[in-house]
């Protein structure tokens, strides 16, 4: 158990909110059944209306029917349905674009599309994490069918402007996927406003549940189901529904307030704050005003990441650094390396996470340790002053 | 909230059991981070331990290794993952076999793979709902790569001879993969003995969790992921891993004994029993000696199964009709159409499962009511005793 520990790593997962499991429990232990339709019994009756006030509690936080939110089991079932429930859709193998520092969820399912015989358009970023716009119209083809671009990067928070590429698109007749996994709750999406055709978010990252999250599809797309077997979820996602998750999922919605938002924010920037005034060599990855409220991420030069993560581990904080996240591996982080930096810059990267459960002093807290950590690191690191942030550096 | 009714549908969803959420907290509020490498923080080396410790226990409940569990968001899932997973990793489209009474998630798949131009052959069954042995040895090709037939059906309860089975594959060099939800713990399979070589198996039928199964698939065969992106589980099924319910799935997994699978078979036997004494006009459906212990299905002739299903709901009693399960129709269960059922008997079949908390109270209740409704229904049907079971009826 880690209950003294300062959890600054939420990209992927947060706490669960005790209110959220209280909202859980009674479809745990009273109305547990299996939604049915009308022909059966009562509690399946009252676990489908359950699961549809949730579904509509969502849907209406992105200003979307209850019939466009399908629920899947999270984040990268949403980015596969959204990307192969619409290419498998097409009577022709058509084009996908997605930029080049998607989720893995996005980028390898596009890899599988590709060999699977459609032509994907990787579209690159600039040094702040923006994709480039000129690039993204250029690529655009007459068998255009989708373009997947993230509302905001989860490793280097950086917001794209998707009103801009939504009305690009719109006005081209092209489909358009937005993984919104780490904006959702924290900056809004008005699908009445911003015509995107398809959004991914997730329970995982508002301190609701694991296991659930939901694609928004506009009623007027058509995708094919890549889950076979049952008709639930308007026969676009066969599984038994989890109810439960689906509630805790709706009240995670619920629960979070702008107070909230600001608050992270707030910490958000004194963190970056201090650390560029108290240490030196540091780069801010990421845009620093088109950046989720919650996240920094910034490169210590001359430092691994991940000594500085074991070292800031045993003073008891929780961060991460952009490589090594998904994988055994110690490869580089292809965010990092997508926004120009090189091998250097990605292993010397940390990311912090706040969420609701942060508070003032532990930007205090962390601050203080992260100065201690980074100097004695480079007084020991091969990498010293000496070295040089440009030589050609791999760990493998 | 339905506290009082007793819940005599389990099939597919069972009460979670407090135990069950007693062993999930830590991995919600404490221990809940991502799980990590061991290049990061303690919380999520922990998190993987937690998240390895519940795999190493699933898997030695079916004899296999750890490496052997994939941890899927349920049967679905786990289905989709074996048939698609298998198939699309050969070469050559290969000949997939599967039974005519199969689950949604296995039938369905296996016809959007005869839609993408791959061959199906579908067994048949007999009057218990076993499948014809010879018919499957006759539909075997030089080609078949796969054959999918569950250990036991959700709606009749029969229970396959999958050692059999096995058997004749496995000499043929042919993959097996069985769905086992409905008998995983309560009918063992030691796949140290058996030679099957993928396993269905979910905790949503065994007081765990909703949103988690797994996969057992044998070290030596090789699949394909369907869910693309990050590298978890053995780079076979990308999604961040929801270790609350791993944990949750384990200790599901470990609160099932003996006793209380004998417990379930004798109320199961007692209400047979008692239904076939006191009822005229009643069918058993499914196999009398190879039957999963918390499962009875009962056709109650001239009557629909959708008036039972209401009037028993009003007398605080959950049970379902084979027919209007996963849909919102009124389709006949295949299953029961299967085992050579006409519509009137599929419309009138009604499935009572027992859990762990159901006790031989409910089953004297359940037969008081039950008689009573039969009865009053009887008297009112239109289908009554005058009609006959033979006549084509449809309520379509």
């Amino acid at each position: 158990m880690n209950k003294e520990m300062v959890y600054l790593d939420n990209s992927a997962v947060t706490r669960l909110d005790k209110n959220v499991l209280k909202a859980m429990q009674p479809y745990f232990f009273d109305t547990y059944a299996v939604a049915t339709s009308e022909f059966a019994y009562t509690m399946g009756i009252e676990a489908k209306e359950a699961l549809n006030k949730a579904r509509m509690k969502i849907a209406e936080s992105l200003g979307a029917k209850k019939e466009e939110l399908i629920f899947t089991s999270g984040t990268t079932e949403s980015n596969n349905l959204a990307l192969k429930g619409i290419m498998y859709n097409q009577k022709e193998k058509g084009h996908l674009i997605v930029s080049e520092i998607e989720n893995f969820s996005v980028l390898n399912t596009a890899q599988r599309l590709e060999k699977e015989g459609y032509d994907v358009s990787y579209i690159g970023v600039d040094g702040e994490g923006k994709i480039k716009f000129e690039e993204l119209k250029a690529e655009i083809r007459e068998d255009t069918v989708l373009v997947s671009i993230q509302h905001a990067n989860q490793e280097i928070g950086t917001v794209q402007n998707i009103k801009k590429i939504a009305k690009l698109l719109k006005d081209k007749n092209i489909l358009f996927h937005t993984d919104a996994t780490h904006t959702f709750r924290r900056i809004p999406i008005d699908v009445s406003e911003v015509p995107v055709d398809l959004i991914t978010i997730s329970a995982h990252t508002i301190h609701g549940p694991r296991g659930i999250g939901a694609l928004f599809k506009k009623d007027s797309v058509k995708i094919q189901k890549i889950m076979n077997g049952g008709f639930q979820e308007n026969n676009l996602r066969a599984g038994v529904e989890n109810i439960p998750a689906a509630v805790g999922f709706a009240k995670a919605v619920e629960l979070i307030t702008e107070e909230e938002n600001k608050k992270l924010k707030n910490m958000r920037d004194k963190l970056i704050e201090r650390i560029e005034a108290e240490i030196d060599d540091v780069t801010l990855n990421g845009s620093r005003k088109d950046r989720i409220p919650q996240n920094a991420n910034i490169t210590f030069h001359y430092v691994e990441g991940e000594s500085i993560t074991l070292h800031l581990d045993m003073r008891g904080f929780a961060v991460s650094t952009g490589s090594a996240c998904f994988s055994k591996s110690l490869e580089a982080s292809h965010v990092i390396l997508g926004i120009g930096g090189d091998h250097v810059r990605a292993h010397g990267s940390i990311r912090f996470t706040f969420s609701r459960y942060n508070n003032d002093q532990d930007v205090e807290k962390v601050v203080t340790a992260i100065k201690e950590v980074v100097e004695n690191l480079r007084e020991i690191s091969p990498l010293g002053k000496k070295g040089s942030e440009k030589n050609e550096f791999s760990l493998q």
